[in-house]
């Protein structure tokens, strides 16, 4: 099932039914409306039913939804049953905090190495990871057939590294570094832009003193 | 100026056309046309116009965009002239990243202190900041007229830390506790979920994998 019509506004959304879900299967409660979910999540009945219908309806008139199910089949869709290899390259404070962070193992990331420039880290231990110098990348990830990179480190030089992992066949990119990477067709940027968001919040910042 | 009748798609473009003009000064461009402007940028040279027309049309007609000019007004909508006190609550790993981060300068938001509930981490200097009790936020918030606090705390016990601060005034959060903070409307609260970036990447990557 490859889903191709369905829309990046309603998949993002689906992490968040995803988080729900289980919130409420830790609370034991198997079913639920799509009322009583408007409530919980904070979008319109009508628009859970529509979103959920894309993935071929899970809700029966008069009962609701089956929570688990739900809960599993939204997984299946996120591909979380899916494993991949993975690397980390930026072993700084963001590197770190990733590293401690336990969404990849409920995502199926399994982070096999972790990777940096300055000297002065290489060969330090971080959690179960020595880190490895940056130059050996390429030489990991060929022989290790890593699917997805983890990039933690400045603008400057994040192309270039980009470049080098497309080379020996990554094919996504979980980007924290502040530059629209240039990759291939076939290859998945997904970014996280602080700035971005910083800024987001600066302007409902202003926009709501402007109200006041 | 209060813009109200402007989309949050348009708002969210505004941080990656500052960007790119800031990178332009930097190279000592001084005009570009939205053509060009759509080559580095990556939206349609119609998107661009339709953007920028929102702020009243800094274009003209055969001379294109002053680059200088566009950029400061870019950043004035953007509430980057304003200055805001904000405080950083989580002195963690991600907590520390940010303090390193200097898009914080950029958009005006001054880091007055840090505070953690770890016993451990309380006293500790991370940079200029010697981390705070947690315990004594309301106080701080209420002396020094806080406008913004940054959430680098677990899930648990964020909608309480939150709930303490807006009581005390507090008028903007920038929350990355993978959580939907509950806020009156006067509030802000913009969010850096990463569980949700991440299985966004799981599904871009697992629909890739379906096409091959």
């Amino acid at each position: 099932m490859a889903n191709k019509n369905i829309s990046m506004a309603v998949i993002r959304r689906l992490p968040k039914y995803y988080r729900y879900l289980a919130d409420l299967l830790a609370r034991d409660i198997n079913r639920i409306s799509s009322k009583e979910l408007s409530e919980i999540i904070g979008f319109t009945a009508s628009q859970i039913r529509q979103d959920l219908n894309n993935f071929g309806g899970f809700g029966q008139q008069g009962y609701g939804y089956n929570v688990e199910a739900l809960h599993k089949e939204i997984g299946k869709i996120l591909g979380l049953d899916k494993k991949y290899k993975t690397v980390l390259i930026g072993a700084g404070n963001l590197g770190q905090a990733l590293l401690n962070y336990a969404g990849f193992r409920n995502a199926g990331f399994d982070i096999g190495a972790v990777f940096d420039a300055n000297p002065k880290m290489i060969g330090l231990k971080i959690r179960d990871y020595e880190i490895l110098d940056s130059d050996d990348i390429e030489k990991y990830v060929l022989e290790n057939n890593v699917d997805i990179a983890i990039l933690c480190i400045p603008k400057n030089g994040a192309q270039e590294v980009a470049d080098k992992l497309v080379g020996v066949g990554v094919k996504g990119i979980w980007n924290f570094a502040p530059i629209d990477l240039e990759v291939p067709s076939d290859v998945i940027v997904e970014s996280v832009n602080l700035t971005e968001s910083l800024f987001t919040l600066s302007y409902l910042m202003k926009e709501r003193d402007d109200e006041e």
